[in-house]
């Protein structure tokens, strides 16, 4: 397994160093979050995004927010650890990975009852340790999976950034065309710029440059032409919540891109991992949609504004997609086909068997 | 007829002036041309755009072209006229009536064999003021017979700017929001915001709200989502050149809108006047596409750039949407149904018996 060239995420002394993911591509920036409210805006104001950093960075943010608080005693620890949880929840509401890896922690306090801080704390650090461990190892499997997928020659689309940004390792969709390169294959992946936030222009190609991968950044009501022409083989995106019966939220775009697959006979792939099935949900129509500032779509990263003053916005950060448009779900088990309700059930049968 | 609040082109004494629209919404800048060198700049920067538009002013810049011409007598007159069309018709590639309007005024020069330079020049100017008075009656045509599809409460979608800043008068697929607002219908217009260089973000929201019709402007990739959410209940759009067969280039988005609103069932609305027609084409894979500035992705409108140095990029200026997907093409002469063929065919007869 090689290293991806970036950590966006790690522990230094006693604090969290992220990379300020706004300022890419014109300058890579490290920042400290030494509170829990530094990590909260982090994640608020996308300078940490991808549902799966997310969940390592909210993990990471737990320890340091129950580290500085004033209680010293369990019962008052697990209070704080279950207020922590809320607060680091509602920074953003669509990426379930946020709260999965947050009740993970406080089930790591409520497992220790009347443990001392400073063990405890070593406990917590260690859950956020595994968090990030895991998700390398996660990272690293679904793109083996999904590697049979890609041909040699291939071109290939995608949405947002699902990377080694994204995560805290290989990446998700990235991660698969990062291991078709290291198999030996030749590969040309198109990046939709995504607006209104442009995390396929200003970090997926960042990212696909420096991993030495022919990438060319098209606009994304530019897919559509490409795809009748005959130029995109298959299209991989990640995911921020799978629902039970295979409907998934992902980044705004994902489902046009879907429906035009879909129309062109083109495959359409879900790379995610385990840590973002939310099977309480019984479909799509369940996830909950984050509505975003209108400034983002009028004139964020613009100096000067691109459209007149008082005119009505819609700006939600992501879509559902149905699952009848996947051909297939990939996470760390390996792929997933229809029908995904069923064989979601089985693999999260699966899952809580190990733990 | 109203009259639009702006005219995006006219005669000031000798000069044309027009409105630079790559400064606006932010300033409302109006800019003279002196000589064909300058129109032939707006057209090419996309000061001057629109496919009417942009036939009108190189009508106009004809005009300017051959009065400043050293050239006295009729011979050298039509040469000469041949040359400042030939350079004109190099601005840009796609949009027919370009070409269409130059036509018509080397046609006057051949029609006027032997005449002396000054009333040639008159009988020139006659041409380009006719050529701009039939756009500002032919867009009225339009909005009359398209708003018949347009129903007291629908939610409308559109691309780019096929508005009054496209055109001398009412717009093309504009238009048609302007009569149904005017016949008293209540209708809510989407702007997509048309990346790279933003034309409905900058432009149709402008003049939609200076004309006090509802609009919500959307990033590209957000038409699929409303359409999923029963938001749209249809699509209206311009068009740069439309073949024989009824397949059309329009800006790039237009086709993947053509796709999503075939799919979601929703009607899809072709509004162009009958100067956009090119039945010398069998088919839009005939039409050429014009492919721009990769910087116009990268770093256009933005004072930093969005993507990293090195990138490729993909950058049609318009897409092709085949005639399968239109549910009816509106000209001046009214509603175009399938099949496109024989019925643009028997639209251009009556063209012709009529000139």
């Amino acid at each position: 397994m090689k290293n991806i060239f970036v950590n966006p995420i790690f522990w230094e002394g006693d604090h969290i160093c992220i990379i300020d993911q706004t300022k890419l591509p014109v300058e890579l920036v490290y920042e400290g979050c030494r509170d829990i409210s530094s990590v909260w805006r982090a994640v608020k104001k996308l300078k940490v995004r991808g549902a799966p950093l997310i969940g390592i960075a909210a993990a990471m943010g737990f320890v340091l927010g129950l580290r500085r608080s004033k209680v010293k005693t369990w019962p008052g620890l697990l209070q704080e650890a279950r207020k922590i949880s809320r607060y680091l929840a509602s920074a953003r509401p669509t990426a379930v990975n946020l709260f999965w890896a947050l009740g993970r922690m406080v089930r790591v306090v409520e497992a220790h009852e009347g443990e001392d801080k400073k063990r405890l704390l070593l406990f917590l650090k260690k859950e956020a340790d595994a968090i990030l461990s895991e998700d390398i190892r996660m990272c690293f499997q679904m793109s083996r999976h999904a590697a049979c997928l890609v041909k040699n020659g291939d071109s290939l689309l995608t949405v947002c950034n699902a990377g080694g940004l994204a995560t805290s390792g290989y990446g998700t969709a990235l991660g698969v065309f990062y291991r078709a390169h290291e198999e030996g294959k030749s590969i040309k992946v198109y990046a939709c710029e995504t607006r209104p936030l442009l995390q396929g222009a200003r970090l997926t190609t960042w990212e696909l440059l420096h991993n030495k991968i022919d990438v060319t950044l098209i606009c994304d009501n530019m897919a559509a032409d490409l795809m009748r022409l005959g130029r995109i083989d298959a299209v991989f995106v990640g995911a921020d919540r799978i629902a039970a019966n295979g409907d998934f939220a992902n980044k705004i775009g994902t489902y046009s891109l879907a429906v035009l697959a879909y129309y062109h006979k083109i495959p359409f792939y879900c790379v995610a991992p385990s840590s973002t099935l939310d099977l309480s949900l019984g479909s799509g129509k369940e996830i909950p949609i984050e509505q975003r500032d209108p400034l983002e779509v009028t004139s964020f990263y613009f100096k000067k504004p691109i459209a007149p003053t008082g005119v009505h916005v819609f700006n939600p950060a992501f879509d559902i997609t149905p699952a009848s448009f996947i051909s297939a779900i990939i996470t760390e088990k390996g792929l997933i086909r229809k029908p995904f309700g069923r064989n979601l059930r089985r693999l999260h049968g699966r899952l809580s068997q190990k733990h």
